[in-house]
């Protein structure tokens, strides 16, 4: 190998290194937003959910210099193969990550509007929700930093327990509403929160797909383990 | 200029103008299915409910048609500047697209469930949002087909009516909701499909922003006219 293609390649890797440094540190940000949402919650710690969104910019400005920085890369290193893939995939990423910053986002905020109310019920089934979400997201972002298609694939089978969990929420939290008028708007909150946590769960889903792809060069063989099917759901008052 | 280069050029604005047509069937297609979706919801029509879930595959299909020639463009074209920008474009706007159909197919499996309900209330706000956001979205596909930023920033400036209607739909499902355990079901599923179609309206605004990125090689230069402040909102039932 010449000097300057050996310059190249070293190069090459550590703007790789740059990349995935990136992508993790983003990941981080948002994992941390998601862990202040679910403390807005559970706790009512406004201040956690002030701080949740106001981590949204920095969110925002990393998904901007990561795609400058993918732009610049296939430009100047036109890579191949194996590397072209893991530069696309961190494209799709940051957009991933992106959309769950938001999605955290969205639940401090309406963490906000709960804590105005005396709701009368357990919150044990968001937290779990929320708990399970974080747990995926940070193996994600582990599977991330080492390339380990395995934690991917087993954060892609874990997305269905959110899903079952969400499905007994969005029911559960509807009875409440037929129970008490006084309910519904804290509950309309709530299942919005509950929808963004099972967002963040597909999120981190697409990620565990595209970490696969990059690493493996070919996509899961299953179809995806999708069971959100609260969009056929009928819940009627009791007589 | 050689034969050979000559050569090269033609075959990369023939990928171009191939890689954009796929773009504008995407869109044709989801365009569709927001279109059949409206179609479910003011008509009770379920066939075209249907219509508009079996459309699915296809755009899901037609986005991994476009990631895969997407890289073997950056492979073997190694494409600079604005022909690269527009690449990287496509590939951000066919997942805005492959989610502008996933929620257009979720109101529609909503739209089923609805249909199952005797509601007492008008629903022309749902449907005036369905109207805004199909017209968003043909815009918006307009402008990719013909590169115009002008018509993108058009797009982009709409989201805000968009927004202001969603924002009082919500209050106005709340208090049915309020006013009739029997609306609780429904109304939920209304909050859900005026949610989704505020969300198919925001990703029609990042398409906006893509394309004007693309086409002008810097971002828009206003913060974005966002406007969903939903999450803030508190209803209370009248004592």
């Amino acid at each position: 190998m010449s000097d300057t293609s050996d310059h190249l390649v070293k190069s090459f890797d550590t703007d790789l290194k740059k990349l995935r440094d990136m992508l993790t540190e983003m990941g981080g940000i948002v994992e941390h937003q998601v862990a202040l949402s679910a403390q807005a919650i559970v706790d009512r710690d406004s201040a956690a959910a002030t701080e949740a969104v106001a981590e949204d910019p920095k969110v925002d400005a990393l998904e901007r210099d990561i795609e400058q920085f993918v732009i610049r890369m296939l430009a100047l290193r036109q890579p191949m193969a194996s590397d072209l893939r893991s530069i696309v995939a961190a494209l799709k990423i940051t957009g991933d990550l992106e959309r769950i910053g938001d999605y955290a986002a969205n639940v401090a905020k309406r963490s906000i509007v709960l804590g105005q109310f005396s709701f009368p019920y357990s919150l044990g089934g968001v937290a779990h929700m929320a708990n399970l979400v974080q747990e995926q997201l940070k193996l994600i972002i582990d599977a991330l930093g080492t390339s380990d298609s395995a934690k991917a694939i087993e954060v892609w089978r874990s997305d269905r327990v959110v899903d079952d969990i969400y499905n007994a929420l969005f029911r559960e939290l509807i009875t409440y509403m037929m129970e008490d008028p006084r309910n519904i708007t804290p509950c309309t909150h709530l299942l919005f929160i509950a929808k963004n946590l099972e967002r963040i769960g597909d999120h981190a889903t697409n990620i565990a797909e595209t970490i696969y792809y990059a690493v493996e060069g070919e996509v899961l063989p299953d179809t995806r383990p999708k069971g959100d099917s609260s969009a056929y759901a009928v819940v009627r008052p009791r007589e």
